[in-house]
């Protein structure tokens, strides 16, 4: 399919959530009431870690409209515990707290209300117990451990090479090793070593975690605010003991997520909620308490590279150290990702890897928009350009010396290099006008970056209905939370039926009316939804071209479907008078599906890589020398799409990526003391508003139709958000000749690093 | 498949909705709360045929609560007419009202309540007209119009068919000849005549008609209980100008139908209040407003029959006279279906069939269990009766002298008997005891009929999904309305498919979601969604066990599904197992689909029958002289079910058909006076109470596996219906030697004939 021909994919139609979006028409969870629905309110633990003495419940449990009190030992033959990795997650605490903000206690009340009030009645009897409220206190000997054992949770094929260190905090410690590091150090003309660090960060979704669960007769229903429906229909499947069939995971379009939402959070204790008092149940969280649920990892990075004097990279050690806090969520895998990517999109041929999940008694983190990446682009990218500056190289050239090139090996087993990343370099550079000076107080930097894209280990379906006018239904699993999946998926089926974009509607997804779907994450659904959605399309197709080549007496290859026609030469139907002729009744309907499975190929990531994921950024800042206030005049992202499906989003996903870095560079951090959130609110927790925007703001799409997406998509949404810290990092050591090796960059940090205050 | 292979098929597990209904936790449509939602009630026309002159609202709107009055000039661009066979019946009474009770305005309140209390303020003025009150006044000539032009509708195929008059009321005169019927009464040695006569009655479901509309930016949704809701879509995407992708319709378990719900109701006036006021609107019909909605045709049938003396029937004119109130609804089908089937299932060389719908300016008459054939029975199974006792024979030898054999035609295009006529006859009277002699007051008597089962000419689609664990999602649009649809389709999953009968859940019917089905209606679940959902279950089996030959490394030939497993000669898989192995992932499904699609052939019915629904019944009475009380002590009825795929199920509904069949026979009508019901209200209509039931009460199922349903099913339901008037009538005859010829048999109406009065 050339350009040229393509009708719908490429062009940037109005969202079909558009309208009812803006009008306030669109029902997220929290909208929702479900016929008999009363609430729940969750009781916390003040205390970091704590023995659970005792609970009492009868002042509470008679307070107005209050229904039942849930404790760990109202929850019965359940199989209390959940995790995408480890079973590791109680859904109420059994016997000990492991966090402050952990739930202990749930009222359930007639109203929200009510269930608020009754919460000061409980009575909880806690014996606090020393806890680990750092990673260097969680790996110091003796520290004291926040799980004893742990149960592997069977969600991810590649649960082997989950690994834990027993005795000690290490949730999993990912080792990889390539070449001989020591040899490439001794081969190498210059060894650079620094540290970085990050801070814990709120992922900021508008919408705070939401879930309404249905538990009764017919089996468990759940209205939930979650990225992935169908691993937490597995898990509440499990919790209960109820076979999939009776599950059910309803979810409304989404209020932002940002990776927040991925996995199992709030479900298992509403529907234990509603288990108990056999009505539905909604629990709403608030912000403070979504603060409470999951963050992004803070780490630290050690990272220790050997270059030639002519620029060439030759070895790389690193040790990354990630703050997973008291459950593991995704924490494993995202230290995986962390470590194995840490290399860069450059040519290292010795390579010592390692990178660790730790547990504390902090709020768990979990997925975020990159997954690691931010975390290590972080160091990576600043030391490189550290590492130009003592070669006396100019960063772009360093960089242009050492990237991968289109078809070279990223790692023995993985997908090789499918992107022209000079290219992507050079416009980058360009974009920001690289070559020109800045003025003084200014300064330049850019940074590169990739991610295996997709999930490679993950497997997508689809099912595509056209109705008897040629009117279509899409279902599909994929969560709308705002990135406009349902416009690119709708596009993908209106471009491949030949029909109009406003004839498609897109189901809402529901683990009983939608097919399978592994969730909506790690920027895979345009490219892997996309091709199951581009195979159920072509399935429709083909049995309406059969159906028209019976009905016109010719051949199906003779016919094409055109704008809700087929035709065959001079004859046509359109598709209702086929399915009408067909079906010999003005009713019935062609039903297609698609598939994508992934190819088991083993691999450190668990399979082939699906795509990478490119994402670069150039940055031009400017630096108040008496406030350390760093002002960014001038940000571009550039993003490696494949094709653009919907130009528009492919530029607002990446914007988007690109103003949350900007966020985290920037400004973002959950501050915590003696285990306890500082700032879990919006009034505390500093996020960019549209006047932190740089005056220039862009993104750069390539477009080389080399995805293995429909249309040659690749996914992109999490890219923009890569570079983003680096880039400015880099800038401001242009600026101002100051390198500063942790986040965010507030002026103070900046300010005291003018005064030559220990630089962090 | 024989029978002693079959786990599930056959048996009378417990019904996969009973729990929930038994412990009350079902939630009907009137059950739903939909957020936002407010509330439509409907004022009416207390004339049956007027001019609306003027409607004042400013009161109405005044009131506490109301949102709007909704009258025909807020339709705006809709298309206001809707009906299956014409458009003629609109949203609300435009310009015109034509029966008492006709909906005219609605008002839209925050409360059920504040909409009732504002209906008494508004202020309609109508200026009366003259009105068709009966049949005969509505043929006479003169008559006012109740219509002066129809549009066809599009829904049936066989639209060509519909054959009104021009001039008059007439909406579809059915007419049907073979043979020379002159020239067979000629022939005959005998020629009988007779008027028979039956009222209008109430369906009397439990539930009134309700529906929930939601109207905005993403289109159309409506919950309501309907039979059919694929149909309904279609009317709802013409009326309001919406592609079918964009109107969803989804029926949550219905409380009873029997006919009641077929087609569209209330569907458009709810959408219509709904996108009035942006909100979602709730319209709750009471009894009496159920009652105002739909009835079943009274009718008058004129018969006459010439037979030999040795009993065989020679020839047949029928005149059959339909009310069909002020919109024609399904009636024209109705009267098509009872005329043509006015024959029964005997062999007569020359006919002349002739039945009219007629228009008259009463409440609309539409489908009703048995959809003609019990109207026809009570009239030809009656005169048969009248028939053997001029001539002296047994009515049993009578009837088994002309009865069609297997493999007997019809009619020329029609599907030949594909039943054991003699041996259900022979059965019946074996079950009532026939050869033994009654006590005095008491006597027997017996009726057959048949009736082209499964609607001919339509379409059910279904998809079946098998989950990673094994557990299977049936998703097809059959309503479940009491008649326990879900439990049989999930049994016909579970045998094909080799899986425990727990392990099947069955979706809701939701156009949005699950596939094409016609409707829930003409006994045709059980044998053409049946076939449907067989078709989509093998389709599972065949890529389960593909994927397994796959896996195990043999041929798809060899692998046998039992139990949730794959075999292999001594190697197996469980699903679960060949899901994840398949899928590389322990996610992942299997989708199958099957289509059901009419052959057309043309035929009087539209289509080849797609099997002959068998019903006869056989009863005892003893009738008391001194009240008229009839007391029915034995009842037997006999279905022919081909094979029950749940026997018990089977018998329940044969048995309710049958219960149903005798409140129409004994107690049941609803009066009319001045074009006003006079007994709209469940206190006022009597039906029959448990303790109305025959002391031998009972179903003989016959089962030869010789239905074209999944394991060789036909139809049931309707069956029980056909026969129960003029059995118990032709019962009644030969307690006490008095024939009657209208229905229903009130002790009045008995009394009276004994006293000599003028027999009806």
């Amino acid at each position: 399919m050339t350009e040229a021909t393509l009708r719908v994919v490429g062009a940037s139609p109005p969202r079909l959530d558009a309208l009812a979006k803006v009008t306030g028409q669109t029902r997220y969870a929290s909208d929702l009431v479900i016929t008999g629905m009363v609430h729940a309110k969750v009781w916390r633990s003040p205390l970091p870690h704590a023995h659970i003495e005792r609970i009492a419940t009868q002042a509470a449990l008679a307070a107005p409209g209050v229904l039942a009190v849930l404790t760990a030992n109202d929850l019965g033959d359940c199989d209390p515990f959940y995790g995408p990795a480890y079973k590791d997650q109680p859904v109420l605490a059994i016997d000990r707290v492991r966090y402050a903000g952990e739930p202990v206690a749930a009222v359930i009340a007639e109203t929200e209300r009510q269930a608020a009030a009754a919460l000061a009645l409980l009575e909880v009897t806690l014996i606090e117990l020393p806890a680990a409220l750092s990673v260097d206190a969680a790996l110091a000997p003796k520290a004291p451990l926040v799980h004893e054992t742990l149960r592997w949770a069977g969600h991810f094929r590649d649960l082997a090479r989950l690994r834990p260190v027993p005795g000690t905090n290490v949730c999993h410690h990912f080792t990889y090793t390539r070449g001989d590091v020591e040899q490439g150090f001794a081969e190498a003309d210059a060894v650079y070593e620094d540290t970085f660090r990050l801070p814990p960060i709120y992922h900021y979704a508008m919408e705070p975690h939401t879930a309404i669960a249905r538990y009764d007769a017919n089996g468990l229903t759940v209205w939930a605010a979650t990225q992935h429906p169908f691993p937490v229909r597995k898990e509440l499947a499990e919790i209960f003991h109820l076979p999939l069939a009776a599950v059910q995971v309803v979810v409304p379009p989404v209020g932002g997520a940002y990776g927040s939402k991925c996995y199992t959070k709030i479900e298992p204790l509403t529907a234990a909620c509603s288990r108990k008092v056999q009505r539905p149940v909604r629990l709403a969280l608030s912000v403070t308490e979504a603060c409470q649920t999951i963050t992004r990892h803070g780490a630290l990075c050690q990272i220790k590279t050997g270059v030639r004097r002519d620029g060439t990279l030759v070895a790389r050690q690193c040790d990354i150290r990630l703050d997973t806090g008291a459950y593991a969520d995704v924490g494993p895998l995202v230290a995986t990702k962390a470590g194995f990517l840490a290399v860069g999109p450059y040519r290292i041929p010795h390579l010592q890897l390692d990178a660790r999940a730790v547990y504390t008694h902090h709020v768990p983190a979990g997925a975020f928009r990159g997954y690691g990446i931010p975390q290590v682009s972080w160091a990576s990218e600043s030391q490189l350009d550290r590492i130009a500056d003592r070669l006396g190289m100019d960063p772009v050239e360093l960089r242009a010396r050492n990237l991968l090139v289109r078809g070279e090996a990223y790692a023995p087993g993985e997908l090789s290099i499918d992107a022209d990343l000079q290219e992507g370099l050079r416009r980058t550079a360009t974009a920001i006008a690289w070559s020109q000076p800045s003025a003084p107080h200014r300064g330049k930097g850019l940074a590169c970056a990739i991610k295996d894209g997709g999930m490679t280990h993950s497997v997508s379906t689809a099912v595509v209905r056209v109705h008897a006018d040629g009117s279509v239904t899409l279902f599909c699993g994929a969560v709308e939370h705002g990135q406009g999946s349902e416009t690119v998926l709708a596009q993908i089926v209106a471009e491949t039926l030949g029909v109009r974009l406003e004839t498609v509607s897109v189901t809402t997804p529901d683990t009983a009316l939608t097919p399978y779907d592994q969730g909506t994450s790690a920027s895979r659904t345009t490219t892997l939804m996309g091709r199951a959605v581009h195979a159920a399309s072509l399935d429709c197709r083909q049995q309406l071209t059969t159906m028209a080549a019976g009905l016109l007496g010719t051949e199906p290859a003779a016919v094409q479907l055109r704008d809700g026609t087929l035709w065959a030469g001079e004859q046509c139907l359109t598709v209702a008078e086929a399915i009408a002729q067909h079906f010999g009744y003005p009713g019935g309907e062609v039903i297609g599906t698609g598939v994508w499975r992934p190819v088991w190929t083993g691999g450190h990531l668990g399979g082939a890589t699906v795509f990478w994921e490119v994402g670069m950024g150039g940055a031009e800042v400017e630096v108040d020398a008496d406030t350390g206030e760093i002002t960014v005049v001038r940000y571009i992202s550039t993003a490696d799409v494949g094709r653009a499906i919907h130009r528009q989003q492919c530029v607002a996903q990446d914007e988007g990526g690109a103003m949350q870095g900007l966020g985290s560079a920037l400004f973002e951090q959950l501050f915590t003391a003696d285990g306890q959130l500082l700032n879990p609110n919006l009034i505390d927790y500093r996020v960019p508003t549209f006047t932190d925007l740089p005056d220039t703001f862009g993104t750069v799409l390539i477009e080389n139709a080399d995805g293995p997406g429909p249309y040659g998509a690749k996914g992109v949404g999490e890219s923009g958000m890569f570079c983003v810290a680096p880039a400015i990092g880099n800038a401001v050591a242009r600026a101002i000749g100051i390198r500063i090796r942790e986040l965010p960059l507030t002026p103070e940090r900046v300010w005291r690093a003018f005064r030559g205050e220990k630089p962090s």
